[in-house]
């Protein structure tokens, strides 16, 4: 099954409070930098809103039958990692990859996982 | 489509790295407030850890072909708003409660939401 990793384009980064600078917000960057290297059985969308604001940069991982995550307090340069554990995600069969296999951002920038639907 | 209530068991309240106190973990605690109550449609399920210790109690909404909901900061006493908010949810075809319509707990403390999946 394919996983998606969804990435919030409306993302201010970790002070949501600021008031928006000219360009593109962090999400619509940090998106920029992931959509063109999805690894094999990763498909990257784009939504709007993950209601993580205050914890923005997010991204959700999820596919049918394994626990779904959300990442939070990410950055444009986390690109690299974020691939890395998507792709690591999309090679289970239940979405729990094992710690020591996770980047360093998935394994301390976790804001909440939700278990697989039936 | 049934939708499923996951009360986290293993959180220990806003202050997780507090020694655990005698007694069940105020996650248990807020279980047990839930459990004899599920509305019609909602389906009351435990599980151990929803990653988002730093901000427990927590609870996810989930449903096929909904938005997924995680909520924080919750405690056994916001049991009524949890099966209220639980209620209104089940009752939608994307699990997208309309604002005036959530309980003040899922307007003000979500952690996170994930798109539907497929």
């Amino acid at each position: 099954m394919r996983a998606v990793l969804h990435v919030c384009t409306t993302c201010r980064g970790t002070d949501a409070a600021a008031p928006d600078a000219e360009g593109p917000r962090p999400g619509a960057t940090l998106l920029a930098a992931l959509a063109d290297a999805a690894p094999d059985g990763v498909e990257i969308r784009a939504v709007e809103c993950l209601s993580a604001c205050s914890q923005g940069c997010s991204v959700a991982l999820s596919a049918p039958g394994k626990w779904s995550y959300v990442y939070g307090r990410l950055m444009p340069g986390d690109a690299d990692q974020i691939l890395s554990g998507a792709r690591a995600y999309a090679a289970t069969a239940d979405g729990i990859v094992p710690w020591r296999e996770r980047p360093a951002i998935f394994r301390k920038q976790s804001l909440a996982r939700i278990p697989p639907q039936e």
